[in-house]
């Protein structure tokens, strides 16, 4: 783990983001992908215009986000493409169109599994005289959204093409189950889905109905899809990796570019603990397990964390004194992201030199 | 649950607050403990400077908080009274000294469990020229921070007592791990921890140290403390209340004050689930189990939470509508509410008629 060299000058907890880090990663994704065009990253882990912005520096013109603040990040962030692949209803559905209306400059695109709402875009587009690209959720496995391909997908499909405000951008299919650990086992599970997705293009297209874009595949199995040359592909977390994909996937050879900074507040040599100040404010407490990993601090394991609190067991090595800092990796980066208004941002000589606002933790930016 | 006449111009998900019901909840403390002068609640539930002034508006003028964001509303919503219940370390400590030198018709006072902290602290106000508040953390048993009672404490405490730029606030007493669900056993817990405290006053009073305030009981316990006078009480989460207080204290008769309206995104017939748009990112992971509980859904079990979905099994009278509204009552709602940037006002009608922003959910507000 990098060291910050001014971080005299930070409060704690600060989120840090390391930013050649961060550019080595998009290089991965992108060495991966095979060509920057290949990519609908998800923007949903870091939340800010300024990563945006970079991997559209680097060629990244498609991104996918999850909800209306993140569509309008990046719309403010000059993204051309924008798939917001969350089915919209309610009040949602009618500031999805406001959105269109507001940044015309864009190409803006959503989802959905059911006739119900495409219905509702259907009557909304209209109204407003736009078009709006929907692409069918197909459910490949996960079972958490999604229709399963059939009869009833076909028809909505058939639906999207044909609603006069409507246009059918393609399919969407999500593995976020595909999580094994062995690279094979997961190619394997990953080579099934893909099987599910193509068989169910290949009757869309049978029919007559154009399927312009097929997005698969998160971080631990966008490798897998990356030889199917009509997929793009829509990593997310590994732009800023975490220790848990690190941990989960050891084939990801992406780098940690994102890390928590923390204090020493309190150490108990009775008890043989200390205390940083890092409490489920501050880092995510899902999944189950430990929520950070300390590297420096291996042999120390959590006692109890509160809302701005964290204490461990005394390392081997002796108890750290008052106020040393602890950088801490945490297990799960997209919602920690979410719990910060802003990161600093970290050179490669480890100089912290600016900062970027988490723009989209905020629920509406401007809809 | 009350029901929100004009949801349909509510974003989904959306954090609700119930005005009359914050209103009841503050009487209800305030009855508890006796008088409003008792009271130094902690805003780390709500960390809304409107809530805080409806507290003030009833005779409450003294608060607790845990960052320097919430001291900082504080001051802004005119509190008089700030005592920052943390350890602040490094730059942290440096913001301190600038808060009171940017706010000084504000008391603030922190606290320490070290002697290396009470020393930073006064050579910082020493050289601001500002005499700083400091309370001993003292430990009664639950092993977070805090210093045992004896002579390193009483040390400590004459420090503070002593030190030019310092000024020794009293004692600070959390017993967060008293919750016991049996009243009478909470209440035995609380009394031995009271003698911990109360001894260890009588010591330091009887060595002629003044001991301004005493500071004890979080939300379970501040009623067991409510017969000892010489106490100020600190309870938070019942300003608000949440499913795991109201579950596991059957004896606090609080209301639920705040809910999260999600709606449904999507239903699988076949799967017999359906998704709410509420994923962790809209409802704190911590602690484990069930992350909130949906009035008239009681037979559904909680399948999947990711990010923004939230899966449950259907319940018996058969699978919701797509964009159904659903009320979410959160298991735990201080980090809860930490994940909004606004709530929405609800009136005793069921109107939605403003929204509270929540402030100090950022880390910095102007230091």
């Amino acid at each position: 783990m990098k060291k910050v060299r001014n971080s005299v000058r930070l409060p704690s907890p600060a989120l840090l983001f390391f930013e050649d880090a961060i550019r080595a990663n998009i290089d991965m994704a992108i060495k991966i992908a095979g060509s920057p065009g290949r990519l609908r990253p998800h923007v949903k882990t870091h939340k800010t215009a300024e990563l945006a912005a970079m991997a559209m520096a680097r060629g990244i013109l498609k991104f996918k986000c999850a909800t209306i603040a993140e569509a309008e990040m990046l719309a403010r962030a000059q993204a051309p493409d924008i798939l917001l692949s969350y089915t919209l209803v309610g009040r949602n559905a009618e500031r999805l169109i406001e959105l269109v209306l507001k940044y015309p400059h864009a190409k803006f695109s959503t989802l959905t599994d059911n006739l119900e709402v495409a219905h509702v875009l259907n009557t909304l587009a209209e109204k407003a005289k736009v078009k709006l690209g929907v692409f069918l959720d197909l459910d490949v496995g996960q079972h958490r959204t999604g229709i399963a391909p059939g009869p009833d997908a076909e028809a909505l499909y058939a639906y999207l093409s044909a609603a006069p405000g409507l246009s059918a951008g393609g399919l969407h299919c999500y593995d976020g189950h595909n999580h094994q650990r062995d690279l094979r086992e997961r190619q394997a599970a990953a080579a099934a889905c893909y099987v599910i997705a193509a068989d169910f293009r290949t009757t869309l297209l049978s029919s007559g109905l154009p399927v312009p874009e097929v997005v698969m595949g998160g971080t631990p199995t966008f490798p897998c899809y990356a030889s199917r040359q009509e997929l793009t592909l829509s990593p997310g977390t590994c732009f800023l990796h975490d220790y848990s994909y690190a941990s989960s996937f050891p084939d990801l050879r992406f780098e940690y570019a994102a890390a928590i900074l923390a204090r020493v507040v309190s150490r108990n040599s009775v008890m043989g603990t200390f205390t940083i100040d890092l409490g489920y404010k501050g880092i995510s407490a899902d999944p189950k397990g430990a929520r950070g990993f300390l590297p420096g601090y291996e042999d120390s394991v959590p006692v109890l964390q509160n809302e701005e609190h964290w204490v461990f067991t005394a390392p081997k090595k002796g108890l750290p004194s008052i106020g040393e800092e602890i950088y801490v990796i945490p297990t799960h980066i997209c919602p920690t992201v979410a719990l910060y208004e802003r990161a600093h941002i970290v050179d490669k000589d480890g100089v912290c030199f600016t900062e970027w606002r988490i723009a989209c933790r905020d629920r509406s930016i401007g809809i």
